[in-house]
């Protein structure tokens, strides 16, 4: 078969820049190895930026993001015995909104599902660096296929075939793995807390995040080699209820409906483009969560790159092609120093001189206008005139 | 002999609380074992807050330093090809002043020289945990001598003997020696610069200081276990020129009259205070010099522990001696990080990832005013109106 963009995995980066294609009338074609309901039940961020969600609505995709999601004007961040809030609608006139990853997939396959080859086997990108590029793949019934197309695109996150297509010697990575992960939880109970809260606590970072007034999300620091066996689930009610405790809060448990252990990685992969393939997403970078950067950072990329491919198949213009991976990288690692940073000042280490350090660093956000507008505008989303431009 | 308050070390801490006490009719004697001439030679820090000049000019000691003082209105931040500068003043309204602490210590024995005795050996406290504290030493002359005094101040530095008179089962440390050290000069040369330069280079951290239009003060991030003496006046010359670097600009050099390494330590001892012992500045703490808060912190310190010591003399109120120690520690604490953070941004560690961690963070703090304020309130000095009364 032949289309103009084929596009490797139908995560949310994938069925996104497909969407935003054919809105402009460029025809795309999504392989993905994954079945559709695994797809659309994977748990994975839940906060939106404000540029996101604009990227969202402008693409007629806003009617359950409007009913459902939950704007958010703020977070606290806590530490024992004291919580404060950083008012981002204050600091920096912008919000972020709640509106899990799966809704996000849902609500993309619900106008880009017939783009898809789910449960496809053996897929691997050919002559990404001539200007026939294509892409094989078994489909679900054993046939094989070849999608050629103008443009390749690998969207297939972190351990996906695109980014090893790019000969080795030409790869650069930049990498850390932490030392600790997130025992991550989805709960059925009503969230104690109106907005997120980041808490630093001598036993390790706890968070409290949500999904829906129905849902909470909550996340405990773990070491990164623990089994998620060994955490019953009154164990973790415990260790939460410890290390989010303030006095006169109480923490209401319900039935955990999913567990599970990701260990935080920060890295980089250059180039994110080689010939006619284009990474984005998690197939060029990954950061830890805290600081809820991951998916906004792939939509970003997703931005930047559809604007680009507009201008080529419309104007054959190959400008903005050439300056992809520059104007996507600046935004990349903006995001990686801020989620490293996040990161860094609330993770417990075992140094004790890390920790005071963290405190000071708490303190300082919390008291001063200048400290708390800049971890805000992170937060939010910095202005990114490129990407917008390509909504 | 009798006094009110012994302080053990005539460095700046020890001065200026003897001339702030002096001011408020409260008598005071110094012990040093240091030579005078040594005192006022020593090269230390170089840069003032508003708040230490202040309390300077408020004290009577303003004079050499309004006509030699400079006064700087912000700071170059540097990266290969890239100078940028923070405007202090735009965003603080606030200054910082380049007087070298020679000065500053000459000014003060100005006033106090009588008060210190010089060349002392064998100093000891005694029965600082009861209302009659003592200090012993051995006067130059081979005398033995014993200052009884209501309290003992030790400025005494990292090295002192007023630190260890705590307990040690009483005391708790937190500390840092970080994997390299400055390579300082003193150079007759006027400076290349009109305010400092802090500058990231891949072959370590570089800086352009001064001392005065005539005299320039430059340092080199090195190793910590790098010997001066492989460093020839030519080889530190052609390593500033090449860290320094920038198109169109030029590092005039001229006569090496001062080098040295110093080696890069965060350190933090609690208690501040023990019964009658009273501890300032570097004799309680240490801040790797990027930022420049070392001086200015033990000036807080003396500060906030002189208000206390006049309503001990004055009023008999214990209260602000009770509280000095948690005062004092949330300066220290928030310049400690500071200091920290300065010197990781800076301070190139031979991991990849943290290199581009430190470039993102560089053009960050460069782009965004809220984060270039965050560094510009830092450097020019954190109001502190509990050490600001204490003036």
């Amino acid at each position: 078969m032949r289309t103009q963009i084929a596009i490797v995995g139908a995560g949310p980066a994938g069925l996104l820049l497909s969407h935003l294609l054919s809105l402009r009338g460029i025809e795309s074609v999504i392989v993905e190895n994954r079945s559709r309901a695994y797809v659309e039940a994977r748990i994975r961020a839940g906060v939106l930026e404000q540029d996101t969600v604009d990227l969202l609505v402008d693409s007629g995709l806003g009617d359950r993001l409007k009913s459902q999601g939950l704007r958010h004007d703020g977070i606290h961040l806590q530490w024992p015995g004291e919580r404060h809030r950083i008012d981002f609608h204050a600091l920096t006139g912008r919000s972020v909104w709640i509106y899990g990853q799966t809704e996000v997939v849902k609500d993309l396959l619900g106008v880009r599902a017939d783009a898809v080859h789910f449960e496809v086997t053996q897929t691997a990108l050919h002559d990404v660096d001539s200007d026939r590029p294509s892409v094989s793949f078994v489909d679900r019934d054993g046939v094989a296929h070849v999608v050629e197309a103008d443009i390749v695109v690998g969207a297939d996150g972190f351990h996906g075939v695109s980014r090893p297509t790019i000969p080795a010697p030409l790869r650069r990575t930049w990498e850390r793995d932490y030392p600790y992960g997130w025992l991550g939880i989805l709960a059925e109970v009503p969230p104690s807390t109106d907005e997120l809260i980041y808490a630093w606590h001598p036993r390790g970072f706890a968070m409290h995040s949500m999904r829906s007034p129905q849902l909470s999300r909550l996340y405990l620091q773990v070491d990164r080699a623990e089994n998620v066996e060994d955490w019953s689930d009154d164990r973790i009610w415990d260790e939460l209820r410890t290390r989010l405790g303030l006095d006169g809060w109480t923490l209401a448990d319900g039935p955990i409906v999913d567990k599970g252990i990701t260990p935080m990685r920060s890295f980089v992969s250059t180039p994110m483009r080689h010939g006619r393939l284009f990474l984005v997403g998690d197939a060029a970078h990954i950061v830890p969560p805290t600081g809820a950067k991951g998916l906004n950072l792939a939509v970003a990329d997703v931005a930047v790159l559809t604007e680009a491919l507009d201008a080529f198949f419309t104007e054959r213009r190959t400008d903005l092609l050439d300056s992809y991976e520059e104007r996507a990288l600046r935004r990349v690692w903006r995001c990686t120093h801020f989620s490293w940073w996040m990161t860094s000042m609330l993770h417990t280490s075992g140094d004790d001189l890390d920790q005071q350090l963290q405190l000071a660093q708490l303190r300082y956000v919390c008291s001063s206008q200048a400290a708390a507008t800049s971890l805000a505008e992170n937060y939010v989303g910095l202005p990114h005139e490129l990407a917008r431009s390509g909504s």
